[in-house]
């Protein structure tokens, strides 16, 4: 197997700014390119110098990569697949932070080279926050990355990708991308959209004497809205039946409420607090939360 | 002025239980008389010296109160103040930290004497945790107590409660019942029916994959279902509508999903963003977090 040489990270943001900083951390000998559009941000992670060198220029930037990673918003993959096809090194592999993965991989087995590999990765960190002084060397400790796979990606490819986020302290998953966006929908884009529901329906007013609870239940509607339409947009089937089954949830919940029938109303609170107490124990069971 | 010289709370759980701690930190001099209809929790709650005595009968404990505290689930108190109207002496004052107020005026109007004065509070503390293991005595420090009065409640009664919870650091905000019961039914009951519908509707093995976010807008669905359902059930109007509100605002993002509507999708999450951004600035600003 080639020694890996040189990362690039398309996309300097609160991920892609992470990815850089744990190279830098995890993987001395290893160099870490950065790359951004915009000349401020380009600016901001030299100064805080979170790879080795930021280019100014993408193709540049990946003609050297062993391995290069879009950490950017998902609606942008197939322009930069367009760009770096033509300048990426034979046996490169390529893959990304994206949130939804069925379009990422369409786009990459349409565009790229059949010289290089794509694989699909979905590290589930980050926070509402967004930029790159925000990024953290630390940011995947602990935490999983979905690795997405066809039957058509290389396997070998899955193993480096596989082996890279393993260095960063992520377990690894491995499923097929139209599974990794079904589920996703379900644990991630609905209580999105649930949190910006939530919000649009509050009076400015009144929310002021909100508690903790309407803070936690919001946090994620703080998340950039561009990032977030991406996401939406690329995984618009699973989400908008996800939603379907929330709203059936919350009516009959209504309906309890409504004919104050306590037993069910008892029932449907109880189920729901059982099955996160199951589920938070799973969590600590497996240090992702403390 | 009559001086303050004994206070009896009525249920010994997270908040009774902090209210007494609290009692006993601030108001030294004052007799704390602690109570629970279950032996258990009196064990637990003298073990734990949550109040200076914990006695075995409700009607011993408030007949030298000089302010009654309900901290028990709001259906109980129908019969607590049927239990203890006789027990009462003049010019004693209830009160509760019940979450919703337009039930428990009605009650108290009904079946309290003419005698002793109701008002309602509401402090907006607590968690999704439950018993008197997790009393603290700073629960209310920094925190917002909502009290409730009609037309015909003792002007001098809300007085002495405001000075009540004010030494116990919270700062209060005065509202007739039937106002309160509607703006909590949109900034906490509703997210709370949020939270157990999301949970119900997401699959068991799903939410292993979950990340913070979902664990975030899920968390107060882990709170006691009981106390919830009393909730919900005395507050059943608004919450029925409250509901309806949001249903209409998921159906709006699950439209604007459906179509591919890219700049509606960004405008909602937009909306959201900047409404919560301004939200948690107010919140620092009044130090309600940090």
């Amino acid at each position: 197997m080639k020694r890996l040489r040189q990362i690039t990270v398309v996309g300097l943001g609160l991920l892609g700014g992470s990815v850089a900083l744990a190279v830098l951390r995890t993987m001395p000998g290893v160099r870490i390119v950065g790359y951004s559009h915009r000349p401020v941000t380009r600016r901001k992670a030299r100064q805080l110098g979170v790879a080795d060198v930021v280019v100014d220029s993408l193709t540049e930037g990946v003609e050297r990569a062993d391995i290069v990673i879009l950490a950017t918003p998902i609606l942008t993959f197939e322009n930069i697949f367009k760009e770096i096809c033509g300048a990426l090194p034979s046996g490169c592999i390529v893959t990304d932070v994206g949130s939804t993965k069925v379009q990422a991989h369409r786009w990459a087995e349409r565009i790229l080279p059949k010289s290089v590999y794509y694989v699909g990765s979905h590290p589930i960190a980050g926070s509402e926050q967004r930029g790159v002084e925000f990024a953290r060397d630390d940011l995947f400790e602990g935490t999983t990355c979905i690795l997405t796979a066809t039957k058509r990606t290389s396997s070998e490819a899955v193993r480096r990708v596989k082996e890279f986020w393993g260095k960063l302290g992520c377990s690894i998953r491995l499923m097929d991308p139209s599974v990794h966006d079904r589920i996703l929908a379900d644990v991630s884009h609905l209580p999105h959209t649930m949190a910006a529901a939530l919000v649009n329906a509050s009076d400015t007013e009144e929310m002021k004497l909100a508690g903790q609870g309407f803070i936690d239940a919001s946090r994620i509607a703080s998340g950039p809205a561009n990032i977030w339409a991406d996401i939406l947009l690329t995984n618009s089937g699973n989400t908008r039946r996800a939603i379907g089954r929330v709203v059936k949830e919350l009516e009959k919940l209504q309906k309890a409420i409504s004919n104050g029938d306590e037993r069910k109303i008892r029932e449907l609170l109880d189920k729901a607090r059982k099955k996160r107490s199951e589920l938070i124990k799973y969590k600590m069971r497996h240090r992702e939360i403390s």
